[in-house]
Order: structure tokens, then sequence, then C-alpha cells
């Protein structure tokens, strides 16, 4: 596939931003601050070595899927039972040649459109949780209306540029049936790019089909006559060193249809790596390599995203934990290494393990987001929302994360050297001893001269007080209903709609409901 | 001065350290990850061009402090009333000729002392504030009480290397003899490094008496011949462009006695600066490096720390505002001035306006911290404790910063690329499908693999629920309980302990109690 090249900047209404007084945002972030990086070359090439070593020596098992067995044998790797050994160098030369370095993930509102790779960064929301909670019903198990909720504030925030895909599991709803109101939800509520089933290969064929229909004539891209990318779909490696049937049956359909795949090692360092950064890094890259290696055996040229999410456990419980320095540090390793492997790299922000959006809840979101931004992340998943180790989409969570990602922005933005940003007039025309409040410079700039929050409390404690002593979650409860109570459905093609109606109906009528997934 | 390059890096016991699990605190941190940077050489170049431009075109106020004036006109600075007009690069190269790019602070235990500058990281307590809050009683006045309460809870803490100043206001003493009990707080109930009073020279000139009191025939340091380095105190300039007669009077004595100088610029952006990025640190490069210079000639070498306090206001309402983007820009700005000039810098972190330490209050302390570690700065002041714009001292959320600036201590450690860091013993023993849980090279680092924060939850929702549904708030607050409970006071001299008491007792009976300040 060549890259697709051809974006959009315009920065023309893309809907209801309710967050006055922040610059309208891109529809993604253009990074213009340096990448930060922790390992120099040698250490970089150590893990390279390593990881060739233990796909050569070590293999990956690709489990109950004979196909993918079939591939792996063809392109000449040696598979002895599952296990599949890779030679050295394989892997990275298929992807060097073959993996697009970025592509762009269209939206159906071409100016949401996403170029994922280069120095651009998405924000998309938490994925995966099956449980919700907010400051007036505590924690509950998630529903469709959760769902859409989420898909509305997704779709309202200028900080988020993705609509994100299983935002929470709609658990009232039957498991072979509900990937197909959260397409429909991605794609009528919302006109963000989206995400795509996973759960099985049947799943990614209907949420190719829900994009044929979606996109309709525009579904080919005229220039290369190949299907546009309109989905970015999450395979996660069984680690260590294992790919099972469900995610590569969806990875086979969503590569053969030109569809995007983040291919991320699940990491718990610890449990499924090693306790050590340099091991997990190691690791993560041979099942990177393998993984998006097999992608390209499967249609060269099929966008990938490499990613990780690598968190550790606590060594006295075995529990998960977030924010904390030794995956900070993995993030910064791999993310070095995508950029040497030539692909995008995805990570998470705004993890935590907090049970509600306290201080805890706070710093590790914050140690999570920080890091990915500086990292260059390209596809940052789970930036907004998560609590308790991923098993909870918090509403407030979700709103004071997106403030941290409007300030994300500014960060990635830089410094202004321009005569304005110098301010020399300003120093001269106020002097010592004197305030800039009225000069003609912070007239001129006051509007656009920071980042203004809707839910940080900045107040005097007194008018804090007055105002019932909220904590910022309450803040945020408060501005998340009303952003519900204030959204506004994108217009879509009543023909469009009705068709994708009548495709979900027709496939829920051929099964049973089924809770097993 | 010469540089005093001795320092000791053992780590055997130094005071108690409660925290079970984290490895233990050597005195200072040594940076091991690469400096970040957000401007490249064109960008600073402009801003220092800038900055000698204001020094000769606009200048320095002086104010109420002749001699100060003297010195800058013997120096051959165009004084005219209380302006001081600096030529181009005068003050550079002063600087560069005379002041330490790193020095030694000695704490009574040597094996606390610490070096400020180079690579080194030190981590210090809020400073400042006339209320505490807890948990129990909210916010109320400082008390002494609970300024022995910090220093000790500082003391205890592996993760601050440095006892503070006046880590909150004891307004329950007058004013004008508090700093005496502040100071013997600091000597008597730590052994860490501390801060002097700089709010009248007398003030200084007792800290100086009670700092030779306490180190005794030590107080001289017996290869330069000069006075030990023992505190550092923290001179503020009024920005804009302004030095009053408090600061200057403080500043003048601990130069002249060898002691260091913290020299800050206090910035609230928009209104004591310029609304730009690249404004508000060419006005603090011209206010730096005026103090700077200020001290370098009333002693040439005397040590000086290059500080920036740069926060941003609200718009809006004129109020501070904390962790936002635009002063993390300054930072990163600030920092490489400040290396480019040659002498240590300092910065805050902890920053929050939250009243409370809820999320607003983690993620605003987490947005500052973090840009501190990778700007490298020397001196961190404020690193915990800090709510409400530094009006407050509080309790818990000086639990919650130590627990992060544990991490920090991690971070800044960096990759181990050793053999056992590479763990491909592990991968192998492990294999495809497996877990690390029992592994050898798990069973041979578990003990130090991940960091192991004291109160953070991350324990199943079930057994959170069992446990009482606690905030991170609810948990420190528990734990800084403990902590003063199993306080133990550092042994000191008897004859020293009675003589700096004598001191005090001497001073306070020479003046009648005044809540002047």
């Amino acid at each position: 596939m060549p890259e697709v090249r051809r974006h959009r900047r315009s920065r023309r209404s893309r809907g209801k931003d309710s967050t006055a007084g922040t610059p309208s945002a891109p529809p993604y972030l253009t990074r213009k601050i340096p990448l930060y990086e922790v390992l120099g070359e040698e250490g970089l090439v150590i893990i390279e070595n390593n990881a060739e070593t233990i796909l050569e020596e070590i293999g990956v098992e690709f489990r109950d899927d004979p196909e993918a067995l079939d591939i792996w044998k063809q392109a000449g790797a040696d598979v002895q039972g599952e296990r599949v050994r890779i030679p050295k160098g394989f892997c990275r030369q298929l992807i060097t040649h073959n993996a697009p370095s970025q592509f762009t993930q269209h939206a159906r509102n071409e100016e949401r459109s996403i170029i994922i790779g280069g120095g651009n960064t998405v924000l998309a929301p938490a994925y995966g949780s099956p449980f919700i909670r907010n400051l007036d019903e505590g924690r509950r198990y998630a529903t469709i209306e959760d769902f859409h909720n989420f898909v509305k504030l997704a779709y309202m925030t200028p900080h988020l540029h993705h609509s994100g895909g299983t935002v929470c599991e709609p658990v009232d709803l039957p498991v072979n049936k509900r990937h197909l109101d959260m397409l429909y939800a991605h794609m009528h509520l919302s006109d963000k790019p989206f995400m795509g089933s996973v759960t099985a290969s049947e799943r990614a064929e209907d949420t190719v089909e829900m994009c044929k229909i979606l996109f309709g004539d525009d579904y080919i891209d005229p220039l290369s006559g190949e299907p546009k990318t309109i989905t970015t779909s999450l395979i996660n490696a069984n680690s260590p060193l294992t790919y099972d049937d469900t995610m590569l049956g969806a990875l086979k359909v969503y590569a053969r249809n030109n569809q995007a795949c983040l291919i991320s090692p699940f990491i718990l360092a610890g449990a499924m790596s090693p306790v050590t950064v340099m091991g997990t890094a190691t690791q993560a890259l041979a099942e990177g390599l393998a993984g998006i290696a097999f992608a390209q055996l499967v249609k060269p040229g099929a966008p990938v995203v490499f990613g990780t999410f690598a968190s550790s456990i606590s060594m006295q419980s075995g529990a998960p934990t977030f924010g904390t320095p030794e995956p900070t540090l993995v993030l910064y390793v791999m993310a070095a290494l995508a950029r040497r492997l030539g692909v995008p790299f995805r990570s998470g922000g705004g993890f935590d393990a907090a049970k509600i959006a306290d201080a805890q809840a706070g710093y590790e979101a914050a140690n999570s987001l920080i890091p990915a931004l500086y990292a260059g992340v390209n596809f940052v998943l789970h930036t907004a929302g998560w609590l308790e180790g991923g098993l909870v989409m918090g509403y407030e969570k979700f709103i004071v994360d997106c403030d941290q990602a409007g300030m994300a922005a500014i960060l990635l933005n830089g410094v202004d050297v321009s005569e304005n940003g110098q301010a020399m007039d300003a120093i001269a025309e106020v002097g010592p001893g004197n305030h800039y409040l009225g000069c003609e410079h912070t007239k001129a700039n006051f509007r656009t001269a920071f980042y203004r929050s809707p839910i940080a409390d900045n107040n005097s404690y007194e008018q804090w007080k007055e105002d019932g002593e909220m904590d910022l979650a309450q803040r945020a409860n408060a501005y998340y209903k009303q952003q519900l109570a204030e959204y506004e459905q994108p217009a879509i093609d009543p023909g469009v709609d009705e068709a994708l109606r009548a495709y979900i109906d027709q496939r829920k009528a051929a099964f049973p409901d089924s809770n097993i997934a």
C-alpha cells in the first residue's frame, strides 16, 4: 500500500466546542517539541539483538490457527507444533519493506480524519471496562446508555481526536451482538474516527461491512484502488510470546481489508514479562515484531501500529500497579524501538489503579500521560476515563483526563519564538515594579495566553468554601452532565443511517442471543 | 571560593527509613537519564540577548538599599536613583568567572551533606505557608507544633534530601523571634541540611551565628579557610525587575559568610511578567543575572543557585494557576539558561491550586514535579506539602508528594542494561504462554524490582471496599500519624544543644515580642 499522505488541516468548526477559551483543537496534535529518550543507541541495539535471538531460538506460539501456521511455514519460518521460530532479521526486514510509517485513518467527517504516525499524536478514550463509575451511582455494570454517553462526551471534547472502541462494555446487550450496537454508536453519534471489533473474526467482518455502508462510494480510495483505512483495532498478544486464534482471526480480516491494527503486547511486568525494564522491552519487541510481520505476510503494506501496554505488578500482592516509574522507562524504550522499526507507536495515557477519581488517580494518570507525550506516542489509547486498572470507566475521571489532554496540546505546541512571543515591547512598557495586567501586549494576547481549565478550581479559599467545598470530581460531575445535556448529534445521511440499521437488524436476526464471548 | 568537591556517598543508616521495601535513598539523586530541552540554541540565544538588552536599557531597581547602589556604582553600572543599568555581558562575565557551578551544602550529619549542582537533584519540602490542613482539623493557621511535625516528617522520609526552611509559618510565635525557633527545630529535630531566615538581615545574622554554634570547630573548612556552606536561603526578586532591601540585606549577610542563596524571580506570568513563555523567561533571566551578579560583587565566589518560581494566572480572575502547560515550558527554558550560565538551578515541584489533596492536587503536582525531573533541576523546593497556591501546607499532601519523590528517584536512575537487566535467562526459562512469578530471575530480583508505594491502593475493588473505601488522602492521614508516632530524634551533642538554646534565649530577651514583620 502506498502511504496515504493526503490530509486536511482545516480548523473549521468540527462540532460543539464547549471548552470556552481554549484554542480550537486540530484533528490531532502535531509535535513541535523534541522527543525524549532514556536509552542510547548501544542499549537499544542490545534489545534489538536480544529480541531477534528470542524469535529465532525460543519462538512465538500462534495458537489454534492452522492458517497462521501455514502462512509462517510458507514464509520460511521453523514451525513445530504451534511454536514458530523466525530467522534473525526476517521480521524486521519484512516490516521495514512493507509496513507504512504513517497512514490516514479516515473519519466520515473528512475534517476529522487523522494521520497516525510521524510527529503526530492522537488521543483516544479508555477501552474495555465492564464497569462504570460516577458520583451519583458509584460503581455498576456498564450499559449501552453509558456507551452512548461516552461516545457523546468524546465527540464533544476538542481534546480527544478519536471516538475509541469499546469505551465500556455494554453488558446489558448479548455478547455476540453488542459489537453491532457499539459500532453503530460510533458511526451515528460521532463523526470522529473509531475502532473495530476484535472479539471474533465475524465481528471484524461486520465492522468492515458497516464501514462499507458508512462510506458508500467513498470506501475505495481512488488513488490506491484500496479500501480506505476507516478503523484502527486493538490486537493484543497474550504475553509472553503467544498470539491466540481470536486475535489472529480479527487481525487477518482487518489486514486483508486494509484496516489498521494496533499490535500490542499486553504486559503486566513481573507476571507476563521479566521484572526488569530491559527484559520487558526485549520480550515486547519480539512479540511486536512477530505480530506485525504476520500482518505483513497476510497483506503486504497493511497499516499497523506497534503498541505496548506495559504496567508492573505489586510484588507483594500480584495486583497491577500504574503510574509507577518502571513502566515509564519501558514506554520510552519501546517508543524509541518503534521509531527505529519505522512504524507508528501506541501506548496508554491516563492509567491508574485508583478506585475513584482521587489524588491517586490524578498522580498516576499524569505519570502515565506525560511520558506518552514526551516519548512521541502516536496513538494514546486510554487517555480519558480509566479507573481501577481498566475495570472501570469513570465519568468524572473522563472529564478531568480530557482537561489534561487539553493541556497536552499546548505543551506539544512548544515555545513561540516570534517577536510577539519575545514580548520585549511589553517589558519596556511596564518597567520595574509595575504589573502587566493592562499593558498593550497583555490586551492583545490575553484571550489565548494561558490554558483555561473548565473544572480546575483556582479561586480563593473563601470563594471555594462559598461554592460548596467541592473537589475536582464533584466539579467534573456537574460538567459531564452539562455536556450531555448540550449534546447535538452530527448530521448523518438518512439513507446511510437506514442501511446501517438494516444491516444490524439482519445480523441480529441471524443468531440467537448469547452471552458466551 | 574553590568548588568543594569532597562528598561522601556512603549509604549507611541515616536515621529511620520507615518506607518498607523502597531502596535506601542516597543523600540526593544523581541523574542517569538525559536532560530534556524544549528550545534549541537559536531560541536560547535570543532570550540571552534580549535579557542583556533589558539590563542595559531598562535596568533593575535595587530599592531602599544605598549600599547596594554603591556596590553597583563601584562596579561601573549606570545608577540613576534606584535604577541600575548594567552594560551588556557584564553580569554574565562576572558570574561565569566567579560563581561555583556546584557546591556542597553541609549537614550536621556529614552523611546527609548534599551537592547542589551538576547532575544532582535535591528534593526539599514546601516553604512559607501560613496555614496547614489535615483531614481531622481542616484548614487552620500553622503553629510551631506543625513546624516540628513537618521537620520530623521530612527527616523520616528517605525521599526528601533536605529539611527545607519555613516549612510552615508558626504564627503562634512572635514574628520577630520565630526564626530562632524554626532554625532550632531544623537543627535539633533533624540532621538534614536546611534553609536560613531571609525576612531581615538580623535574622540572617542569627542564622549564621547558630550555624557557627551547631558546627563548632567544623564551621571553617580547613581546605579553603572559608566558612562551610551550611544554609541555602531563598532570595526572591520582586518581579518585574526589582530587588528590595529585605532580600538584599539577607543576601549580603549570606554571601559574605559563604552561605548559599537561591536567587529566584517569583513570577506569576501575566501579572508580573508578559503573558508569553519567551517574555517570562527573558525577564526572569535578566532578574537572575542582576541578582546573582550582585551576590558575586558582594563576595566573589559566593555560592548561588539560580531559580525561578514561574506560574501563570487565570486571565479571567487573576488567580494563580498551577500544573498548567505554559509554566512547564518556562521551566525547561530556564533550566537550559541556567546550565548555559554555569550555575545550579532551582524550581518548584508539587505545585497546585487545589484546596484539598484531591485529583486536582494530584494532576497539578505531577505536572509540576515531572518536568522538574526531566529539566535537570538541581534544587526542587516545594516538593512536598504544597496546597492552595502555597497558602497551605497539607499533612496528607506532604505524604503523597513524598511517595512521588520516591518514584522520581527510580525514574532518574534510568535503565539497567546489565545482563541481569536484560533478563534473557528468564525469557528462555519461562517461554511462551507461561508466567514469570516463580522463575529464578524473579526470585533473585523481586525485592527491588518495582517501586512500592506505602499509600497507593492497588488492591481489588472488593478489598478496597472492605478496607473502608478510603481515598489516597485518608490513607496518607493514617500514614503521617504513624510516622510521627515512630519518630526518633537524631542524637545531638548536649553541649551544642545547650549553646543553641542559650543563644536563642539571649536573642529573645533582647527584644520585645512583635508581630510586625
